[in-house]
Order: C-alpha cells, then sequence, then structure tokens
C-alpha cells in the first residue's frame, strides 16, 4: 500500500498528545515532517512543530491565533482549500483528536468535500496526567469504569442533560475536560447525588511542561480553590477512588 | 533534571501503545532504547521490541509466555528484582498502562520496595480504534460523554455491580474492554435497560495490524454474531451514538 500521506490533496488529523514533544507518536513525527501545510491549535504547538519541514506552510487555528475567534468553520474552509490545492495537509489537534477536538466537524467537511484523509490517535491528556502524577486511570477493585465528561457545552455553561447517577457514581474515576468554571457548581450536584465531598480530586495543569502543577486534594476542597480563584490555568480535573497512597519517586 | 532513565535501579512503566509500532511514543523508544531489561505482554511485543538495544534482556511475562500463568506476583518479583540489582528495567504494556492494565499492583510493589519508577502513557486501543474506523470518540451534541468499562471482572464473568444507567445511557460512546464473551449477557441488561438494539456498534479487532478487522454493526447484531462465534478473535468493542456516517476513504 503506497503511504497515503505521500499522495496530494490528502489530509492528515493528526492527534498531538498532552503537548509534551516526547509524547508524539512516531507516525505524527512522520507526518509532520512530510507536511505541506500544518494547521494547528494553540496547544498544539512549541517544539511539536519543530518536526515539520522548514518550508512547510505554518498555521496557526486556534482561538489565541490573533483574529479574535478562528471559528471551526473557518478551519474547516482552510483544510478544504489547501487540500483540493493538491497539498499534503496535516491537521495538528491537542490531545487525543477523538477527545472532545471537534473531530467531527472537520470529517464532515472533507468527507462533503470529496477529500480522501486519515485519523492518527494520541496520546490523551487525561492519560499523561494520571501518569504525571503516579496513578492509574482504572483499579481492579475501585474503580472499573473510566470515564471522560465536558463541563461545558456550546454555551460554556454545565450541560443541562448530565446524567448524575453516572458522574456521582463512587466507583468510577472520572475526568472533566473543560470543567473549571463550573466545577463549584458541579460538585454541588454531585454531593446532592450522594457523592462524598471527601472523594479525591486531582487538578493537573500544563502536563508534561517545564510549569507542570498538580494538585492532589478532594472534590470539596478544589471546588473552595476554584471559588476564590487560586486555581486559575485551564487544567484538567480527575476525581473518583484516585490511588494517592502509591505516589510517584519523580515529577 | 537529570534523565531519570539514566539513573540506575528503576522502572519505567511504558506504554506500547495499540499493537502499531508506529503508533510508540519517542519517549517510549527513547525509554526501549537505554533499557537493560525489558519485562513485556503477548500484545506489547513484535516490532515494538526491536527499538531495544541488541545487549537488553528481553523477558515475555504475558500469558502465552510458556508457562501456563506468570502470574502478576511473579511480575512484580521480576520488577523488583531487576530494579534491586541496579538495572534500567522497561515494563512495556500495551495499550495505555493506566487503562485496564493492572497498573496498580506494579505500583505497590515497586513502592514497597522503595524503588523509583515513573509512568510513560500512551494511545489507548480504544483511541486507534476509532481512528482506524474514522470515527471521533466525542460527538459535540450527541456523545458528550466517553466511558470505558471492562466486560469481565476478576472471575472472567460479567461485573455484579454494573451501573446500568451509566452504561445504557444513549448519549454515550461507551468502549468495553476484554467484552468479548459478556457482549450477549451484557447486551440483553442494555436492552432491558431501555438501549435501543439498533445502537451502532464497532468491532475491532488487531487494530493497526496488517490483519486488522473492523465491524460496523449494531449491539443487537454484534451480540448474535459472538453467540454464534462469528467473531472470534480478542477485540474491542464501541457502542454509542457513533459517527458511522463520515466513513474515512483509507483504512
Amino acid at each position: 500500500m503506497p503511504d497515503p500521506a505521500l499522495r496530494t490533496g490528502f489530509v492528515s488529523l493528526v492527534s498531538a498528545g498532552p503537548g509534551d514533544p516526547e509524547l508524539l507518536t512516531l507516525k505524527a513525527v512522520r507526518r509532520l515532517a512530510e507536511a505541506q501545510v500544518v494547521l494547528y491549535d494553540d496547544l498544539a504547538s512549541g517544539a511539536v512543530l519543530d518536526h515539520a519541514a522548514p518550508e512547510a506552510q505554518l498555521i496557526p487555528v486556534g482561538k489565541r491565533a490573533g483574529r479574535p475567534s478562528a471559528r471551526q468553520e473557518h478551519v474547516n474552509q482552510l483544510l478544504v482549500q489547501h487540500a483540493e490545492a493538491g497539498l499534503r495537509v496535516v491537521r495538528l489537534k491537542s490531545g487525543d483528536a477523538g477527545i472532545f477536538g471537534r473531530l467531527e466537524e472537520e470529517l464532515i467537511a472533507l468527507t462533503a468535500a470529496g477529500i480522501p484523509f486519515e485519523i492518527v490517535p494520541g496520546v490523551s491528556s487525561a492519560s499523561a496526567a494520571a501518569a504525571a502524577a503516579g496513578i492509574p486511570l482504572t483499579r481492579r477493585l475501585t474503580a472499573r469504569r473510566l470515564q471522560f465528561v465536558t463541563g461545558a457545552d456550546v454555551t460554556g455553561r454545565l450541560p443541562a442533560d448530565i446524567n448524575w447517577a453516572a458522574i456521582a457514581d463512587p466507583g468510577v474515576t472520572t475526568v472533566i475536560f473543560m470543567g473549571q468554571r463550573s466545577f463549584p457548581e458541579l460538585v454541588r450536584g454531585l454531593r446532592e447525588h450522594g457523592l462524598s465531598g471527601d472523594t479525591p480530586a486531582l487538578f493537573a495543569e500544563s502536563v508534561g511542561h517545564p510549569h507542570q502543577r498538580l494538585i492532589r486534594t478532594t472534590i470539596d476542597e478544589l471546588a473552595r480553590m476554584m471559588e476564590k480563584a487560586e486555581v486559575s490555568q485551564p487544567g484538567l480535573i480527575l476525581y473518583g477512588p484516585l490511588a494517592f497512597d502509591a505516589t510517584p519517586q519523580i515529577g
């Protein structure tokens, strides 16, 4: 089979991983090196982009990319335009592209335009945060389910259709993406649905970066910290029966 | 900070990813190259092990490793023994080490023995399966939660304490690990708890290998295939509002 990335007019939707350039996959590195155009998010940048060829066109499309809002439709258009021009395009997405990454919108645009594509999976920020904290995401006896939820719907608020029986289950590790603003409200709901305020919680910020910060606490205390703005950077929140007793020697 | 893998008597718990050697991370490759001993699972082998140094000692510890059952305790002992001998040890685990990988048992053994360790996160088989099928794991409007569950408890049967409200939720992507044997029974439960038998299902076998097989069907039909043993290899099962309409052009 010829290497799909060497065909022209092709889009690789590449997962950049959590931000640590060492957590790129070999496939992501190869696709970046072969790309003629790279469209990248804010978080999927820095040293990760060093793998692109010097002559490649690098286009930032994240929210901080200069224009007030590089909207999803504009990203879709750029993807289609460059692929239709016969170029090898990499769309670099932070974390694993398939998890809360607006991947579907881009797949639909590419399919509608008849442009061949592939998805390159990557390391999710949830896996990276747990690894940095030295804890497993699942536990054989106490956390046999693992769930990823979003703390914000399209309006930026706590989604209205939350399945409380699912997310207040004490025997589960829950990972909240984009949850910082709504976490105090979420915790009130969790408490009302029977989850203990002493449930362990981890806040993970800038995992794999030199300024990485991990806060091992409880859901009550983390909600308090967020209300008082003691935690102000975007980050990932994990809660459940987290194995904080087996602390790693490094990191 | 000195590179921890260059210290002696150190264990790197390294995620090997789903089996495709291209989906190893740069960090995993580096740790393998530096290792003096590599303890590996069945699934984390093949071309992945080519990254180890020629003089490294490669020790299979999976279930198919010759002995009837290389029990977890034996693996723990080997890890501790080699690290205490002052060696740089890589424990190579398939998928992401933190997800249904018995990571906790090994962390406890290492902590008890006072051995420094790190966890290197990786690409989960769930991300790889979805990417191969050309679908996102989450969907902005229809699948705002993603959950990973196991289809087998320590006895190999469907866990008794299933949260049906969580796993029969129609607005969620569910990934079942080790679920093949119990899937027909699980589907009966899902139907009883209101999930439609027409719910899309994906069976993914040997993702990233030359003999990769993807079956796009429904939960009812997949349960029927499994009862009739038309699907006999181990694989991953995904179900929920899967985006089968945006089929990728390759893979």
